[in-house]
């Protein structure tokens, strides 16, 4: 299957790794192409710089955000939340067309310190304001709430015996997603919570979150929904 | 032990019901007792009148919250969220002093119509409002993030395999707390978030929370952290 993936972080290079892994095609996608492979440094979740992972994972293909919309046959949403909506518009509705999104930004303010806000919560999400920036895209909120390297291989925690949301206005697509989930990584126990205003919850669930990683010292946990 | 409850709603009853049974001595906290007993309705959660339900339990004492505040050794805050400060404000910083008060209440504002929204979140919380308006009390932040029927027994979800969080400024407080939900309910995975402030977080579950009611047709469920 074609993947394009947005966002050249940590998020987006465990995703691109593990598809490859699994015999995809992955392009990932970015504003300009040769100045992420000319970055010097990496970030604080990832210190390598991009070029030196991309070495390490020569398969994956890197375009401009346009490029990666294009090749997608499913897209990914993985770049920070504050640079979800500038990416898309970069890439364009064209590019985007209908396609099924998997969205797993979050919109996390870190402008105030330690630790983070959300820029929008309650009455509105960061997953709303992509799907009525781009009414045609299908976006399905899903994989924001755990971290990077749980994404992709739940049984990591607890033999995977936990729970991942989706969430989104088209049905169909979230029913592709939650299936996709599980062909790709494994995800056992997929709740699906409707529509997209759902990603409200999903996103407000980071700020206890982030204060479980400091209470269990790691990011390696996950909720489940016990029932 | 002595246990004052602030809120006469199910949740206040529910809680009651299973204290007395433990051999606990409760009462309940109301502003006008004769009021409470004089309603003719019951609430949509729970259709009987205050009065049917003190009639079938009969040993729940019944008082203001002045009353109930120097009645408890511990204090639990049971009332709805837009309760809880004048609650706690008629009950007076004399009452309270520097007990252990589990807040259990949650910020919902239905006004906007359903589902709720929170009235407080992302910099703020519910629970550090309470702390700061009576700075002498310890208030733990606990048990609002599951259904009244399963915060007194936990055992009815998944063989009690699932968490519960406390939060608070009082390290000593948060242990009494985690320790009682142990000997009171039978709540075996209490995770310590630290201070008031993780309050946020906690209030912040309930609009996933309220997403999976609808999702799962019962609210007979709760988070697990799975690690």
């Amino acid at each position: 299957m074609q993947i394009g993936i947005f966002g050249t972080g940590v998020v987006g290079q465990t995703l691109a790794s593990a598809l490859i892994g699994k015999g995809h095609a992955v392009m990932i996608g970015t504003r300009d192409p040769a100045a992420t492979l000319n970055r010097t440094t990496g970030t604080v979740a990832g210190p390598t710089t991009f070029s030196e992972w991309h070495g390490a994972n020569p398969r994956v293909q890197l375009g401009t955000f346009a490029d990666a919309a294009r090749f997608g046959e499913v897209l990914v949403n993985a770049t920070s939340g504050g640079g979800a909506l500038p990416a898309l518009q970069a890439a364009g509705a064209e590019a985007l067309g209908d396609k099924v999104m998997l969205d797993i930004s979050n919109p996390l303010d870190f402008s105030k310190g330690m630790p983070p806000t959300l820029s929008v919560c309650n009455t509105d999400s960061l997953g709303e304001q992509i799907q009525r920036a781009f009414p045609d895209l299908r976006v399905v909120k899903t994989l924001n709430t755990t971290t990077a390297a749980v994404m992709v291989n739940p049984g990591a925690v607890a033999g995977g015996d936990h729970t991942m949301f989706v969430c989104g206005n088209d049905a169909q697509a979230r029913a592709t997603v939650a299936r996709l989930l599980g062909e790709w990584f494994g995800w056992r126990d997929v709740i699906d919570l409707g529509d997209i205003t759902a990603s409200r919850g999903a996103e407000m669930l980071l700020p206890v979150w982030l204060r479980l990683w400091g209470a269990l010292g790691t990011p390696i946990f996950n909720f489940k929904i016990a029932r």
